[in-house]
Order: structure tokens, then C-alpha cells, then sequence
């Protein structure tokens, strides 16, 4: 499959290089289509790497990761084109964290909305699943970091859309019971808010290989 | 011990009828000390159990519970008096939902605040302790109702309180390992703001006999 990862962070690049290893075609959008970043990644990624803008990364792909800083992801994506997002399954990755206000970061959107529906509701024609953005990004490719049957969350509008999500959550390593499906976009409120509990527990064990599961 | 529980809904019988199965003296606190469902309680509690105003509920105690509806709880703190919260431990089990916008509920202080840290600001004496907040209150007093080693967390200013209180958790049936200390009061933060992800997993699972569980 041609993917864009839009987004030269951690993120997108630990999850580019996944795509990459499981033998998809990956387009890495940045904000300056010859930013070094993407210029570092490209010069180590191998066969199947390409890097472009947003709009580059987005056209060429049938399927896009959203890996922005969530604070950004809005105008990467308006850059992207809502033409190249139209009836694409958009993977929203992000988290709306601010840092502006020094640390613990607070969230830029929360409570009565969320980035997601944000999103969803600025690329209407876009099957927007929200997913992953409750585990660090080594977590996210290699779920086996972290013992048990621990969770990871999709939700959406599209079922379609998020059951190619979790499809390619399992070419990850996620265990299809592992994948749980919150609902509508709306959830999107529920895993971003986790965010603070998050960084409490990152803060409590010291490191970012953790997640939670879920007990009946 | 004598124990003051604020807050005649199911939260604080189902703590307040623990405690007295544990040998405990409970005073239940309203803000009505002759209001109906006070005295539905004190009709079917056993020994041990009076019950009162706020005022009366937290002079009469050791420590105290708060188990009032969040967006009520400055206020029956304040009914309960500082004097007579002063030097004692708090435990705050609130969550501050806000259903005056329909579902699903709001959170009425989030982000950049908590209702712990509201709580623990307005009364410096006390020696707030927020925990519980993240289960049902079946699961409470009766971790078992959920399988496997589900975790429940604690923060506060005053290690001593917390100790006591994770003291008081084992008691519930709390296995000390599930205990976690996530540190200040100002993670509470984090503990409230999980509850629109527990409100969608309420959703995906149908009833509140569940909890998570740290995967490292």
C-alpha cells in the first residue's frame, strides 16, 4: 500500500520505518519538503522511501498518518489539501499537547472537544480513526515492549476505515483482542484526556515502555 | 476508627457500609442531617453508624471521606468547616462531572487545575488525598468484582495521609502492589481527567465492573 506519514518526529518516523519494514510504499511529508529531518530519515530509510511536502505525502498515498505536533496537526494537514485527504482513511496519531505553558503540558483542546473530532470535522470527506496516541512510539511498532494483553484504542466514523486501522495495528504486533474499538470520533475525548494520566505514570516508572489493559 | 463520609449517594454508602464491616464508627454526612436518604441508611446500617450534617459528619471523625457529587463538593467542604477538616485526613473520591450539557458529561475543572488541588487549595489544613475516583463504586470496596491485578491510584501533598489511606485500600481488599502513589495532588489532574475514557469503556463493556491495569 502507498502510505504518507506527514510528520518528521519520533513518531512519524518510528512509524514510516514499521510501514517500510512490512514492505508499504512510504511517502514522509514535512512541513519544508528538503528539511533536514526528512533528509535524514530518506538517507537512512531504504527501499520504498520517498519524502515530499504535506500535499506531496498526501496525494501519493491511499492511506495517511497523522504524526504532527497536535498543536500543528491542523495546518499541516490544511497544507496537506483536503483534495488529498478526500475519502482516505487519515490515521490521527497526534496529541493536542502544550507546552507553551512549561511542564506538565496541558491539552489545547480537551473536555468539550478533541483534536480528532477537530480534525474530522475540518476534513469532513476524510475517514479520520484516531489510534495509538496512548503509547510511547516504540510501543506503537513493537506492542511486545510491554508484557500482558495490554490495549490499544481505535475510534471513528468509518467502520470500513477502522477496520483497515486495526488491520494494519495487527501487521504491528497488536493482538486482535488487544484492539478496541471506542466508537465515534467523540471518544477521541477519552484517549486524549488519558494524556495527563500518562505522563503521571511515565513519571512514576521512569521510562515509556508501559500501557494499560484492560481488567473485567 | 471514626470516619466521616460526606455524601448520602451510592458512593458513600457503599464506602460507609465498608467501613462499618471493618469495625469502623461512620458518621454520614448531608447536607440535610435529616434528609431522606440519610435515614433510608441509618434504617438498614448496623452498629456503629450515626449520621448528620457535614459540620456534625466531620467533627465527629479522624477522617474523612468526601463522596459528594463533584460539582457540589467545595460547597459541603465549606458546610463541613475548615476547623473541623483542619489537620485531618481528606480523602477526595469526587470526579467533577458536569451533566448540565447532557451526555456525555463535561469535566467542570480540568486541564490546567482538579478538583483535588480546588479541594486541597481552599483547605490547607486538610491532608487531601485523592483516590478511588476511577472505579465504580462496587469495585471500590470490592476490588475482586474485577479479575486479575487492576491497579488504583493515590496522590496528595502529605506521605503520612497517603500512607494511611493506601492502609485503609488494603483493608477494602486492595492488594498493596495495586496501589499506586502517582505522587502530589496535582496529579489528580491526571486521575480525573481518565474518567471520559472509563465513561467509554462503560459503553464498550456495558456495566462498570472493570478497571485497568499497568502492563510494563
Amino acid at each position: 500500500m502507498r502510505v504518507g506519514v506527514l510528520g518528521t518526529g519520533v513518531v512519524g518516523r518510528s512509524i514510516a520505518n514499521k510501514l517500510l519494514e512490512l514492505g508499504h510504499q512510504v511517502t514522509m511529508g514535512s512541513r519544508s519538503a528538503s528539511g533536514e529531518a526528512l533528509g535524514e530519515w530518506l538517507a537512512e530509510a531504504g527501499e520504498g522511501a520517498r519524502g515530499g511536502s504535506f500535499a506531496e505525502a498526501a496525494a501519493d498515498s491511499e492511506l495517511i498518518f497523522n504524526c504532527t505536533a497536535g498543536t500543528a496537526s491542523l495546518a499541516a494537514l490544511g497544507a496537506a489539501g483536503a483534495e488529498n485527504l478526500e475519502g482516505k482513511t487519515l490515521v490521527d496519531v497526534s496529541n493536542p499537547l502544550d507546552f507553551s505553558q512549561g511542564m506538565p503540558p496541558t491539552l489545547a483542546v480537551c473536555n468539550d472537544d478533541s483534536l480528532g473530532e477537530q480534525i474530522q470535522a475540518a476534513f469532513p470527506q476524510a475517514r479520520v480513526v484516531k489510534a495509538l496516541n496512548t503509547v510511547t512510539s516504540a510501543v506503537m511498532v513493537e506492542p511486545t515492549r510491554v508484557r500482558g494483553d495490554h490495549s490499544i484504542f481505535v475510534c471513528g466514523e468509518d467502520a470500513a476505515a477502522k477496520a483497515q486501522v486495526s488491520a494494519l495495528l495487527e501487521a504491528f504486533g497488536w493482538l486482535p483482542d488487544a484492539i478496541v474499538d471506542l466508537g465515534e470520533i467523540g471518544a477521541a475525548r477519552g484517549t486524549e484526556m488519558y494524556l495527563p494520566l500518562w505522563l503521571r505514570l511515565y513519571g512514576h516508572f521512569g521510562d515509556a515502555d508501559f500501557n494499560i489493559s484492560l481488567a473485567r
